[in-house]
């Protein structure tokens, strides 16, 4: 099986921006992609970083300059054998969770995402096509049986955050998902809770 | 085991507020306490409620004015047997999870909630005590590891959506979470993709 692992090395994690300044969020999501890419090796797989540009790192990365989409499509068609799809922001990620992952039964598995995303993906029948735009979980598991595929959602927290927007940072700092939430301390970032609804603040450390 | 479904039935699901009116919020989460309710009866379990004021419903209800967790742990004190606790939001419940739930070993499981709730648990140590202020999911690992229990985690999506806010109901409809999701449609309200990012709108719906 291949795994593979798409990142935006052009401009990556762009909803962050309230939060993070330009290097920050280069720097943050680089940590979240290192992360996904190590808990799938402590899954014993190899990753395979999936780009628009070229990138330096410990796995072998494929460039391709296409949308997501097409890109990934583009590995399945020519693919002899399955193919996951794992995020590059799933923060909270374990190898438990990814094992349960490729270990679920299905021609097409999909661990949908909060907000309808389709944060992780095991395709068996290669003749499936993925369109992550939109709210994809909805139209992934569609178009899987409109081919006569029959999918299976895997019912994952884990896999369901991906770090997407502000309110995402937070789940990493309440589940201490390291190395994301080391990042996010390191960078002054910590919760506060108000109303009993806790939020990320940034504060300076030195009073903390 | 005591199955507990906590219930404010003096004023409900305030935070959605901005999309209900008053008559409408309480009957949405009238309809999730229900669903909940026969999701539970699917696992063959007899929920009981736990109501701070009395309510007719076709289950046992158990009134009590007490705050949530002094509530809850009035039960779990007086309890004989495993006392599980689960939230009445939980609009995206199927028995598969629960039963996940009650199948997972431990001396106390917890189904962590976005945000750092604690959405459901089973309790088979009764000398544990519930906490449901703040981010309780972290307090209630402390608080079990802390007399000596060893917590476990529940990784699960479906037990993780809360209904609390307008964003979780989005997360009804895009799952086709009934009867949530048909209570949200009939009232109007649909799913609007807007820069890839899906929203709850609420629209008239002879135009739809």
């Amino acid at each position: 099986m291949r795994v593979l692992v798409p990142y935006d090395a052009r401009n990556p994690k762009t909803r962050l921006d309230p939060l993070f300044s330009d290097t920050e969020r280069r720097s943050f999501a680089r940590t979240m992609l290192e992360s996904v890419c190590r808990t799938l090796e402590a899954t014993d797989r190899t990753p395979e970083i999936l780009a628009n540009r070229a990138i330096e790192c410990d796995w072998p990365v494929t460039v391709d300059e296409q949308p997501l989409s097409d890109a990934v499509n583009t590995i399945i068609a020519e693919s002899t054998e399955s193919v996951a799809v794992v995020m590059a922001d799933l923060a909270l990620a374990t190898p438990t969770a990814l094992e349960r992952l490729f270990d679920t039964d299905g021609q097409v598995v999909f661990a949908p995402g909060l907000g309808g995303g389709t944060n992780a993906m095991v395709v068996r029948d290669t003749s499936f096509r993925v369109d992550y735009h939109g709210t994809s979980i909805s139209d992934h598991l569609a178009a899987a049986r409109a081919i006569g595929l029959r999918p299976t959602v895997l019912d994952s927290f884990r896999l369901a955050i991906d770090i997407d927007g502000p309110q995402d940072c937070r789940e990493a700092l309440i589940h201490d998902a390291d190395p994301a939430a080391t990042w996010l301390r390191n960078a002054g970032f910590s919760l506060s809770v108000e109303a009993g609804e806790p939020t990320i603040v940034r504060g300076d450390r030195t009073t903390e």
